[in-house]
């Protein structure tokens, strides 16, 4: 399966696109775009710029992070438009969209939710084997919710924690001598 | 021309078509778009309605409201994605897209910016002569920043305001005797 991840932003959104075969996983290409002149121009920058990256890698599936809480509403404003025209380019292509939150892909890439982006960049360049590539945060962000991506594919849904030994019961009967 | 003005929004997109000639101005056609279900579904069908309407009607322009400015990021959030598929179905179909202020649409449409809803769909219903039709408040909205669109063709440019004689006299030469 190919996994394009992609953290948008009306500034700069960047893409990260992984091959993943068996238990193995590698890196296709990566790259920034960052969008110039009026919002129609950017929306537009944003949409062709990632139709021409889905095609040229041929991706499946398209995965991205769900904005965190800004307390600017006009950042936020901008961040939707980047959003959207990145979820339509991806849904005209015939790609499923997914996203995730900033929690799950650091907790899925560092094994911590909490997770500095050095650290998630670190874990990127590693597993990607990237170490000598030249990536900007923007795309190891983006790489990090494609291997979120691939690893939820691979684990399925989270276990749900037990909020008790009645509810641990209920759920594993078979461990209950 | 034939203008379509579009009021987008996560839960209800409304539109509103007119065509001018000469002076005259008609109503064309008007519609709400309910987008339902994920995120992606409702980009989707802001998206495919708007792309079908345009088509249908044959517009040549799109002018759309700018956001308000909300308190609730999240509510900016869904504003910016909803405009952003509008904007694309706009584009994509080659139509230029312009903005107006709220205060821009309500000053053209009833020589009040500061003017309620109700009294900016009293004078888009008086307008366009359809007082006996069923318009939610969405449609009107749609119609209004049509109607602003068409009067700013026609006008152009708003003249500045001046801030005293001497600022009148300089713009105006002609008028000091």
């Amino acid at each position: 399966m190919i996994i394009m991840g992609v953290d948008p932003g009306s500034v700069r959104t960047g893409f990260g696109v992984i091959l993943c075969e068996g238990g193995a996983q590698k890196a296709c290409g990566h790259g920034i775009i960052k969008p110039q002149g009026a919002h129609t121009d950017k929306l537009q920058a944003i949409y062709e710029g990632l139709t021409r990256a889905i095609k040229e890698y041929a991706a499946d599936a398209c995965a991205m992070e769900m904005p965190v809480y800004a307390k600017n509403p006009q950042a936020m404003l901008k961040l939707g438009r980047a959003q959207a025209a990145a979820m339509l380019a991806a849904l005209h292509q015939g790609l499923t969209v997914v996203q995730y939150t900033p929690k799950e892909v650091k907790r899925a890439v560092t094994g911590n939710g909490a997770a500095s982006k050095q650290q998630v960049a670190y874990m990127v360049r590693s597993l990607l084997k990237l170490q000598n590539e030249a990536l900007s945060l923007d795309e190891c962000d983006a790489f990090a919710v494609a291997l979120c991506h691939r690893h939820r594919q691979e684990i399925g849904t989270p276990r749900q924690a037990h909020s008790g030994w009645a509810s641990f019961v209920r759920r594993n009967p078979h461990r209950a001598v």
